[in-house]
């Protein structure tokens, strides 16, 4: 088994100063230690049957997909505004410095189906909470949420809703 | 086998009038059906070692770590400018009006790895040649192009390199 956090390299003042940027590239660009990581990722689902991934823009694309494949499930596009072609359902939250919204195609959001939220890092909170109301105002069933890497320190985890399950790989 | 193209949605004047946008979301958030896609992809590789996918963002993400993950492929980011955080070798590009950037972190390129440029749709040609263009500065060895989607009227094709073996999937 690889050392996976090893491969994470640190990027300092990215992208504003005073911010150590934790840069998954040079853990994906290994093929071994990509699919490794994906394959330790299922492992957590094993028991549950997750029917669609949410995934969000747009590094929660590359981790999203190749979990996605993996499990057989089929995966959601969860993105800035303006991006998706057809009808969208939105959330708008707050920033430090102002607001963001989220969009998500009407018809990838249907109850009957198992959603597990993903993004490849949990920092603050903001933006999967956001991916969590989204999902909860078109009534979807939510199994959880996954990262990769998660940054403890930041305490995203206790602005998630309670009760649901959290997984993160990597921890901070 | 799951008539793949039946399920690929195609929305009116998006992103702008006239253009008839061909949308895999309605394909990828069917879990059987992407996976059968992937699988279909990696089935032309499976003479060939492909060591690391060239992902073009952001939809290319999506499929292009779907099929690393599939291949025991790693996944190299191409992105626009600034969204990097290390050190970047770029190309400049001609749209149809201006121009556009793409990177890759520079590291992420090595000659003595088998690279495949992969992007969800090809159309004018214009990205993935500036993508060819960008691995071609550091050396690196190109096995060829990956399109879930090929517009053929568009004759992309004729734009890319000469002697590359150019692979799509659902052609329209």
């Amino acid at each position: 088994m690889t050392n996976l956090k090893k491969l994470i390299r640190n990027v300092k003042d990215f992208p504003v100063k005073g911010i150590l940027f934790r840069d998954i590239t040079t853990l994906i660009k290994n093929g071994k230690a990509f699919r490794e990581a994906i394959d330790a990722m299922a492992k957590h689902y094993r028991n549950e049957k997750i029917d669609r991934i949410a995934c969000v823009e747009a590094r929660g694309f590359i981790v999203g997909s190749a979990l996605a494949y993996k499990l057989g499930a089929g995966v959601v596009l969860i993105r800035k505004k303006g991006k998706l072609p057809s009808k969208t359902v939105s959330v708008r939250y707050k920033l430090e410095y102002g607001y963001d919204s989220i969009e998500a195609h009407t018809d990838s959001i249907s109850p009957g189906y198992n959603y597990l939220i993903l993004d490849d890092l949990l920092a603050t909170g903001g933006t999967s909470l956001a991916a969590w109301k989204l999902l909860e105002k078109k009534k979807a069933k939510i199994a959880g949420f996954a990262f990769l890497v998660e940054l403890t320190d930041l305490n995203g985890r206790k602005k998630l809703p309670k009760n649901i399950d959290i997984f993160s790989l990597i921890k901070y």
